[in-house]
Parts: structure tokens; sequence; C-alpha cells
């Protein structure tokens, strides 16, 4: 399958992220409402984001920890498709807000442990978003062989992995072979001089490198 | 120190949290625009807790799980006195919304370990928010004993510690002899049909308990 192209819109207000939003939503799959802009405007960002794209897939960002139910039941009535979890909230809460919303995503910060996410398969949980991490950005890699190996490792266990942080596409080359979902860039595209350009760019690299696997 | 008593907004609409802390406000130490009323309206909500409450301490619980400077300086400029963050963010969130905000309040969820609490400490961050666990919850527990441990030995440590989930005036009793620094409490005040009178009734319980102690 050809991963998709998902575009963060990590904005402080509503304005900046409808411009930014612009001219790259035609171009991508999936946009994705941030925590900061959520947390910046509310739900308001993700029902004006479906105004203006209702048929992409829409993400709220929430990175929700609790109060699961009521969380998730604010997003879909927003509009968003899916939300975001964060790896440490609880089975229930995360049950409850799947029960609202269907699908969710669960945020891989810290210490999680492969047990954590047999336990989130189990619960018909299959979305993860891996990051980047901070050390293998330190040591001056991109991306490390650790976190690709970890990456594998959740693809191989059954889960739909999105991977985000310091994406490119020069370093979208870092993870041929691997089946992954989705690409997530923010600045990646909205700090680009044409930001429709920059998607289709994205997407084209994508498909060279994806497009003839099966 | 007689601990502070804290009241949490988790509503869905800023209408109705300004509807639920109208009365009670004026009585509480601490006013929370919790996670759900933060994601569902944004800073707006803190920026009108502001407006109403000039005097109070209010906190914006965002469990901030990264971009810890941007979203710190979002809740600064609406007039938040601190944070939340989710206790598996990295130190260098962590550090970023600090030096933004000045104070944080660290959320103890899942499987933090007393080394990373150490961490938070060197970084200068003393303050925790332990949630009552719910498997203490599932065995019929208030709060259990481990939880009481647990509480303890972050006072020990040198945490100023505020305790949440379930408390209402008569378990208030459980945590006597801990030097909790704020208990918070959400419908405990705002489902009672005198909401002044349950906050009164709350710190008085609380005065009762640990205005004698030194």
């Amino acid at each position: 399958m050809i991963p998709n192209l998902q575009i963060a819109l990590d904005n402080n207000t509503l304005e900046s992220a409808l411009e930014s939003i612009r001219l790259a939503g035609p171009e991508v799959d999936i946009i994705e409402a941030g925590t900061i802009l959520c947390l910046a405007e509310g739900m308001k960002a993700v029902k004006c984001l479906r105004s203006v794209f209702p048929d992409k897939i829409i993400i709220a960002d929430t990175k929700c920890a609790d109060a699961g139910g009521t969380v998730a039941k604010n997003c879909r009535e927003a509009g968003a498709d899916w939300m975001t979890v964060i790896c440490n909230a609880t089975i229930a809460t995360m049950k409850a807000a799947k029960e609202e919303i269907g699908e969710l995503q669960v945020e891989l910060y810290g210490n999680w442990t492969y047990e954590d996410a047999q336990q989130w398969l189990d619960a018909g949980i299959d979305q993860a978003i891996y990051h980047q991490s901070r050390d293998a950005l330190l040591s001056g890699e991109t991306w490390g062989e650790r976190d690709l190996e970890r990456v594998r490792k959740l693809i191989d266990m059954g889960f739909r992995v999105s991977v985000t942080g310091g994406l490119t596409k020069e370093t979208l080359e870092l993870f041929r072979g691997l089946n992954v979902y989705t690409f997530i860039t923010g600045r990646g595209i909205t700090a680009a001089p044409d930001q429709a350009q920059a998607a289709r760019d994205f997407k084209a690299e994508i498909v060279r490198i994806w497009g003839n696997e099966e």
C-alpha cells in the first residue's frame, strides 16, 4: 500500500492554520489539527477544517490522557474522523474514546512497552504514531536504526504506524522497505514557498519509493 | 501548611464553565481550566476565567506532551499562572514549558518511576498531581494504601503534591497526616445544590484536619 501524506497544523491561531492549509490541503490525504492548535482554539479549529475540507480525513491531535469518552464525543461532534490518545492513558480511557469516535491513534511518548502495545491491539486499537527520538536527533541521525526497528516491530505486530519528526522529502528514502501507513509533516510543507508543490513533491517521492511494492 | 482547595472545570462549553464557577469561585484557592474545557474552547476559556477571577491562581490543565514552549507561551498569554504536563513528556519538553510559564505540575499517569520524578525535581519542577488509581476504585477502595504511600513518598522527595479523583468532604480524613498541597475536586463542588456552601464545607473540613498541624 502507498503510504498516506498527512499535514500537521501546529498553528497558534485558527486564521493562521487556515492560511497554512489553503493551498496544500487539496494535495494531502489527511489533515491534522495539531495539539497546539486544539489547545489554542478548541474544537472550533476542527469544525472549520471540516467546513473547508469536507472530504478529507481530519484528525484531532488531542493526545488525550483521561476522560476519553467526553473528549472523543467532542471531537466527533466537531467533525474529526480520528483522534489521538497518549500511550500512558489507561486502557479504560482508550476504550471509552474508541467507543465514541470509532478510531484512535496512540501517540508513543516515553517508556511504553510492547506489552502495552499488545493491549491496545487487543482493544481493537491498531494505529500508532511513532515520533523520531530526541536521542537520535541529538546524535546527529535523522532517524536512528533503533527508531526504524521499533517501527518495524509495531508494523509486524499488526499496527498501522504513522511516523513523524523531522521528515523531509529526502528522508523518506530511509523508510524504504517499511510499510509505513502515514508520513506526517508540518513545516516540511507549511514553511515551503510553494506549499501545494511541496505537498505534491512529497507525494511523488512516496509513490516513487512505495509505488512498485505490493 | 493548610492544603489548598482547587476546583476543576471539566465542562464542555465556556458558558457552562462560567456558570459552574460563578458561585464557588470566590470560595476556592485555585481554579483549573480542565483538559476537556481547554480542548473544547481553547485558551479563550483561560482568558475568560482570568477576566472573572483576576486574583485567583488559574491553571491550564493541558497535560502537555510536546511542544512545551509553544503551549506554555499560549497558556501564559491567556492568563494562566501554571499549566500541567504529562509525566511521559521528555525533560526537554518540560524545561521548555517551565521556561515560558515559570511553574509546572506533572500529571502522573501510567508507569512513571521515582527516577523520573527525581529528574523533574532536578529540573526545578516540584509540583505533581496524583490521580486516584482506577485499580483502587475497582477494588472498592476510595483511596488505597498504595496510593497514599506513593503520595507520601513524593512529598518526602520534596514535591508539592495535589491529589484528585473521587474526593468528597468525607474522604479528606483519609489523608490526615500527609502534607497534601492541594485537594482537587470537580463535581464534588459543581454538582452540589449550593456550590458556594459545598466549597466552604470542603475548606472547613480541610481546616479542621490540617489547621492544628505545624
